[in-house]
């Protein structure tokens, strides 16, 4: 594959540093759909991410859970690659590639309403780069370290521009106590640039536990003390849509209450994978969709 | 040391349990001081803990970090058994017996604004039982899971009633992001009885990680569905008081906000040590005054 220019080169120096962002983050401002309006648009704008509360209501929300339940039944067994396990425990942390599958999930990426969001901010057709159940398990669920996915998209996957975003859908009821994702406002404006050469097969590692691709703790400080932090929590049927760079992580779940989200990222069909920018392997399909 | 008999057993019995709690939570009613009134007392009582927001003025607090700073520097160095670092790292998590050297914390733990609040509750003289400062760093602050004081100090320190309170002071603001305490209210007034016995210097681990005393999640499931999760923060200077009984934990801090606080625990000069209930060892004296 022809190697375009790296506009936000990461994991090749030796210090980290600041890349300001050269892609819009909406790309689409004349309102076409009946979802959002101007003020939410510019509000992900600004802040790089718009929180929906039910934005699906009760009637699917039960749908929604019934149908996590019988996906964690079938992958506490199942040995397939794309089912992720907690750090040092056997519980089932993530389940990829959901989209592949027909069924509810596959049908789930495809809603009308969520479609007509994501291409008014995308302002193009799009695919499902990722797909993937999260379940954040009640007593046990980890941290996740602050990261940009773009970050890890553009290193090891070979994204060129930013004109992606995630949908994070909460299959429970988030709280500010059960290790809901926190977000820094404003952060997609600029990319950080890491330290440190991806190892081959990182990606098995790096879903369960971050080494490479880490954001240092100065440039972190300096965002948070710009952005500060939010907690965007609401009850199931919500949905948190967020740029790819936008810097993001969750603290540790010790209440009894897990918290699973369907998490659904979405690229533009004009911003094809390319070869890896920073790793010397593609990833597996089931993670990046090429 | 005679031994009496033990009103609340726990890690002697294969399946944890429910003991209702056979003491007060306030042992006087009548008010004698005018930092706090009778409904904060009423809610101590029914809640378990009391939050007092700027407790402490600025420039109290302005001191506060001060001192905390010396103490940090020094305790970086130090290779006593009170400096307790994080798992898995080299950062200070904890400085004990803090009250025991002549000097600032000594004496906060003797203000008299503070003394008056707590003596209120425990209806006698008190004494420091254990003192620490935490510093919960930002970035890399561990969690630290449920459980009740009074389990450990009646196994493993021969505490033998409920007539014991803790005392955190923030040293620093407290936020809903940065690894803060989260409480059960009205979990006081059960004890959790565990299983599992209790392995010798179990102390040396149970400061970094704790794996004995644990409660059962069903336990702690029923306890939340009952009185929720609250979380009580506010500014540096502010004072949580909590039961001895009260069901605690923290999750992780990711943020770049520490999160320190002073630890005091008072006992009542009325419910002095035994012999540990649950241990074959009492545990050193910068843990567990006698």
């Amino acid at each position: 594959m022809v190697q375009l220019v790296d506009h936000y080169p990461t994991r090749k120096l030796e210090t980290p540093s600041f890349i300001n962002r050269k892609d819009p983050t909406v790309y689409n401002f004349d309102i076409n759909q009946n979802e959002i309006d101007l003020l939410q648009l510019e509000s992900y704008d600004n802040n790089g991410y718009l929180f929906l509360d039910q934005f699906f209501n009760e009637e699917e929300v039960e749908r929604f859970k019934s149908e996590t339940k019988i996906l964690l039944e079938q992958s506490r067994s199942a040995k397939n690659p794309e089912v992720i396990l907690e750090p040092g425990g056997d519980e089932v942390r993530s389940v990829f590639a959901v989209h592949e599958k027909p069924g509810f999930f596959k049908d789930l990426t495809a809603h009308p309403r969520l479609q007509a969001v994501i291409r008014q901010m995308i302002g193009s057709d799009v695919y499902v780069h990722q797909s993937r159940i999260n379940f954040k398990p009640g007593f046990t669920g980890k941290e996740f370290y602050w990261h940009s996915d773009f970050e890890t998209w553009h290193a090891e996957d070979g994204m060129p521009n930013m004109r992606a975003l995630s949908c994070s859908i909460a299959l429970e009821d988030n709280t500010l106590y059960n290790g809901s994702l926190m977000v820094i406002p404003g952060s997609h404006r600029v990319f950080v640039s890491c330290v440190g050469r991806t190892p081959d097969n990182h990606y098995k590692e790096s879903l369960r536990r971050q080494e490479y691709g880490v954001p240092d703790q100065e440039s972190l400080t300096k965002l948070v003390n710009e952005g500060g932090i939010a907690m965007p929590v609401g009850k199931a049927g919500s949905v948190l849509l967020f740029d790819c760079n936008l810097m993001h992580g969750s603290s540790s779940n010790i209440t009894p209450y897990p918290r699973s989200n369907a998490f659904f990222v979405f690229n533009s069909v004009e911003n094809k994978l390319q070869s890896p920018f920073s790793a010397d392997k593609e990833r597996p399909t089931f993670i990046a969709t090429r």
